[in-house]
């Protein structure tokens, strides 16, 4: 029952987020919102964050800087954009062959993630927040399929940071374009190949039209977590109710935005294949140089940077448990379902 | 920055949730923990609910009458305990050949599963908010494996409710015997299998050391969702703060349970088969059997129960849906993952 309560108020808050994604984006830009709508209805509209489009207050890729320096209070992003600054930050998202969805969740809620990743960030004045999970994403629009190995050799293919590194080794020239002009040059031929997120996001763009070959699974991404990055200062600046408020909100934010592709990827799968794409798995030697040079590459980071070793021994441990684990009853039961006519 | 508040107090609220679980299930059981503690650190310790283990203010399956009544303000189960009052209750939580466990999330948090669910659990004064998942679980403890169709004729098996349905269709016998006394019954041959959960609450158990042979997967749980059962009137009372401070605890204890599942089974299986358990994978013949018997269970219950029919058709076709998806970009980038020396 209730009771007459004594209770001291809570301060009126205002905070800013700067997100890196455009609202077009809206699951993933959309994770913010949540956020921040959570956070305004648990306190009674009382701690509001106002949430801002990439480019708004500062550029996409500018928002660690921005939460480091206190521009704002903080950021909704995906960690390896950074990875320029160090390796370290793209553990806190997906590396190739990484963790899946489920498995990031668990790394950081029952393994070490959290804490290790915490380590890491505060050398950023950064408190984070796992914000969100796109799943497995595909793993790109091809002009022409890729039958083997052969086909990576020269390969012009827009592809996000730390995979360009393994598609390089395989013989292939990663290209940095932005979203918006992907299109064009896919369209044009001065690109062979893109990849971009999974059916819900890459239907808006259209590449279908233009690059008909959509390949599976993008190895790259099997699991991209999004972080919500706080200000260290805005942080501990916080009641102990608001700093519980901001974790089950994130938490909250989590599992709606993995929902939400889940929810979404199969229609816009349909929908993609009945107008023409045409679906193929990478064969089975490209996967594995993949993996091979993926492998050799994190252990010569390990060599060099001993932020990465510290955090890497760790997810590389728990990456082997997980993936013994999950064979049996997950794989098992998935395994089993993918193949029923439902 | 902070400003002065001005503020309305919010009320003082002492609530009591009954779990269906013993304590020794930490991780079930503690979900429940798990979302007071956030609750009550989001309201500065004004909304308190104490948790009270299956038992001790009433039986572990006479929750639902203790939400429906008032006796208490909410609940922690398995939905499925319930299917005797309706077999709808199943479908939120798990039936045979169902949504894994991302997929269940997904048809809450962004299909149709809260709307329908809710529209159901209404008729029992209930509001309900999805706690925590197990993942897909193991397929039972054996004396010998099973081979083929022929080793389920009169196999004796200590299996959930829902589950024993289909078993007995396969020629099987299913017992209803409580966690407690199957050890011995298994020792003493009373009975030639049961189910349990999975490695890391089965390990607790000791199974092991009379049925060593460890099915995979459960198919009659592939995704088991546990929720949080609240009465309507109380639900009603609360102030829309406390509201959305109930919503996303339950997230967040949603997300952290399915989290140390997935970060504690490893070991645990490591360890049952380092001491003996012999794993062994459910033949194609009875996977198959099982899944043609459990559609005819939905068909029959389809033509007699119009709650669960309104609630399984959407199911059902999200399912579809699911699967269809899954088996491109997730079971792709899974099943080479899990093929790797890591």
């Amino acid at each position: 029952g209730a009771a007459p309560a004594i209770v001291q108020a809570q301060a009126n808050i205002r905070w800013r987020l700067a997100s890196s994604f455009p609202k077009a984006l809206d699951t993933i830009y959309g994770a913010a919102d949540v956020f921040s709508k959570q956070v305004a209805a648990m306190s009674g509209g009382k701690f509001q964050i106002s949430v801002h489009a990439g480019g708004e207050l500062m550029p996409p890729f500018g928002v660690v800087d921005g939460v480091q320096n206190g521009t704002v209070e903080m950021a909704h992003t995906a960690p390896y954009y950074f990875f320029g600054k160090d390796e370290t930050f793209a553990l806190g998202c997906a590396i190739p062959f990484g963790l899946n969805s489920r498995q990031m969740t668990a790394w950081y809620y029952e393994g070490n993630g959290e804490k290790l990743m915490r380590e890491f960030y505060a050398k950023y004045n950064i408190v984070n927040f796992p914000g969100g999970n796109t799943g497995a994403q595909m793993g790109g629009w091809y002009r022409k399929p890729i039958g083997s190995m052969a086909d990576m050799k020269g390969l012009k293919m827009r592809i996000g940071g730390f995979a360009g590194k393994v598609l390089e080794r395989l013989g292939g020239v990663p290209q940095n374009i932005p979203g918006g002009e992907i299109y064009q040059a896919l369209e044009k031929g001065t690109i062979d190949a893109a990849e971009w997120v999974g059916p819900y996001d890459d239907q808006k763009l259209g590449f279908n039209k233009v690059a008909p070959h959509y390949a599976y699974p993008g190895w790259w991404e099997g699991g991209p977590q999004l972080d919500f990055f706080i200000n260290q200062k805005a942080y501990d600046g916080l009641s102990a109710e608001y700093k519980a408020i901001v974790t089950a909100a994130a938490a909250y934010a989590h599992v709606d935005m993995q929902a939400k592709y889940d929810g979404r990827n199969p229609a816009a799968l349909r929908s993609l294949v009945s107008s023409g794409t045409k679906l193929f798995r990478f064969p089975k030697d490209v996967m594995e140089a993949a993996f091979k040079e993926s492998m050799a590459v994190y252990s010569e980071i390990s060599a060099k940077n001993p932020n990465w070793k510290k955090v890497y021994d760790d997810y590389s441990k728990f990456r082997a448990e997980q993936n013994l684990w999950f064979r049996f009853a997950e794989a098992g039961f998935d395994d089993f379902m993918q193949q029923q006519k439902l």
